[in-house]
């Protein structure tokens, strides 16, 4: 078959490629639709990093092998203990690989293997996942919109986590695709007002085109300039830092309410020097969110299904599996771009 | 009158001392008895730091005078604008100047001044304060155990802040004063289980004696060991960092269970490294607490009153106005003293 194959740093190839055979356990789908990730894109431009030069303690498997795990595709065959999905049954991949396969509680990160990092992903024709991953699309959701659950999911858990209540403010620091997913998110969960910070006068097009209410340029507008221009005496309700740097951190805190939450979205590669007092001064809050509980997942999908979130206006572009390079280096490149969708069996579905 | 008067570093003299005249928004309170705090303390062994050596910004006061803010008396005059209270009641001081005198949100801790450091105190026979501070004692609290209103405040708005329920589990890092109130405080809250942890083997006796149900000194017992000697899978609810240090501020996120909350009561003198990674591998909640609400203070004196809280219990010596200097040493050197009250009038009220 035909795979976007993962070889190291800015190797991505397309070629023939075949998986081992389908285990009694797995499920073999045509893959239908499937976005690139910032995890992957992290993969391409500085990796291998979260994916198996060596035997992987999870999964056994090694590169080379295809990424992907924001996807959903057409049940094509079944392993002989598999009762939960048949043949032809549409579905979409949870790619939460934990310990015990999607505990209920979901308390901490460790032991987490993602399908499409830790063993082969959907960047393929057809792709063997356990059969506890795979759940059924529901008719009147396209395939093409359900892939969108995955990425949107990681924005909604950190809103549950945030505790947001209807008609509180929200500012999101940092508006790369989970930054604007949390915008489409908030604006869901009915944020009376919606701010977008970042770097880039081009993100912040973006950010304005999928919902913000303002955006805030951090080269022109200190947090006490964004507070004033506001009107806030103190400060946003709630704060989601979305790009994992010191000066993000700080400001994340500066901008919130007395009692408000900070969560953050970004993983923080090395240590800040920073003071505690911080958070003396100003009673703010605060607590990351990684990933999402397996309720989280498809509620997601509900919420898209229903229209509840307007995820579908997050994909910028849309391209086929022999474009998956070309793909990697246009998410690299065009900060215009927030969710990069292939259309992997041509199919509009 | 006789004062116990603070002039710098290691220098508290009894001696005569009169304050400025009575102003019409003040009323004159005979002392009854007042704590030592930290604070206090630490104006007498690192000082002068949170006192005037020029006038006051708040208050257009100067060193020297008494400090002390955590006293009870009785009205013995009242300024000619005076309206709450009258000659002869029996009052307790909330010290917090705020801006325009306790606001009821408490939203940050910015042009906070308190009576007995940016003003004189409570160590001398007679002090002048605004009516606004001077809360009438109910006839069945003794002036004694009311007294210690104001540190058990302190410990009760930081468990309020932590949202600790009926029956979790607390960890309190670093038994001091305040830790020692947090204790008393949690166990009148319900906490299931208080484990108390520090480096110093006779505070974590006093703790023990306090209500702890599990003393562990840190030198030695890891986060970890003290986790599986509890035999907790995740961790605490809820975590008191009462130490105000890197390693502390890390062994509070270490302790405490995934969407446990913890709660700052120290204040970081300065910066730590630290990696907000930590946030993210264990989804704990990181706030910070410092003084109390208005309603707090009159809640803890009501909660002290009804017996629904211990405090009496942390008062470790009782002497007069004239061994204050003494008293002073005593909590500077003997970890074994949490609350040394002074009984300024003599009597037994």
């Amino acid at each position: 078959m035909k795979a976007a194959v993962y070889y190291g740093k800015k190797d991505i190839r397309v070629e023939d490629w075949e998986d081992r055979p389908l285990q009694s356990d797995e499920v073999k789908v045509k893959v239908a639709w499937i976005g690139i990730c910032g995890s992957d894109l992290h993969e391409y431009v500085h990796g291998p990093l979260n994916t198996p030069e060596e035997e992987d303690e999870f999964t056994g498997r090694t590169l080379p092998f295809p990424l992907g795990h924001e996807f959903t595709g057409i049940v094509d065959e079944v392993g002989s203990d598999v009762t939960r999905v048949a043949k032809g049954d549409r579905v979409v991949i949870n790619p939460a690989l934990t310990l015990d396969n999607q505990p209920e509680g979901f308390d901490n990160t460790e032991g987490v293997a993602t399908l499409g990092l830790n063993r082969p992903g959907g960047f393929a024709q057809y792709v063997n996942v356990p059969e506890t991953v795979a759940h059924k699309v529901p008719e009147d959701l396209s395939l093409k919109y359900a892939a969108l659950t995955e990425p949107q999911a990681v924005a909604i858990q950190a809103i549950k986590e945030s505790g947001l209540k209807f008609g509180e403010t929200v500012a999101v620091i940092g508006v790369g695709p989970i930054g604007i997913a949390t915008i489409l998110g908030a604006k869901g969960a009915g944020a009376k007002r919606i701010v977008a910070i970042d770097l880039s006068d081009e993100r912040l097009n973006l950010a304005k085109e999928m919902g913000a209410d303002a955006v805030y340029n951090s080269k022109d507008y200190t947090s006490d300039q964004i507070l004033e221009n506001e009107g806030f005496e103190n400060g946003f309700d709630v704060t989601f830092e979305v790009a994992g740097v010191a000066p993000t951190f700080v400001q994340s805190i500066d901008l919130t309410r007395a009692r408000g939450q900070v969560v953050i979205l970004s993983i923080f590669s090395k240590e800040i020097n920073w003071n505690p007092a911080q958070l003396t001064k100003s009673f703010v809050n605060v607590k990351a969110s990684l990933g999402y509980t397996y309720d989280t997942f498809l509620d997601t999908m509900e919420l898209i299904e229903n229209e509840r979130i307007n995820s579908p206006k997050m994909v910028t572009s849309e391209i086929k599996l022999d474009e998956v390079p070309d793909g990697f280096e246009l998410l690299a490149n065009d900060k215009k771009q927030a969710k990069i969708l292939v259309n992997v069996d041509g199919e509009d579905n």
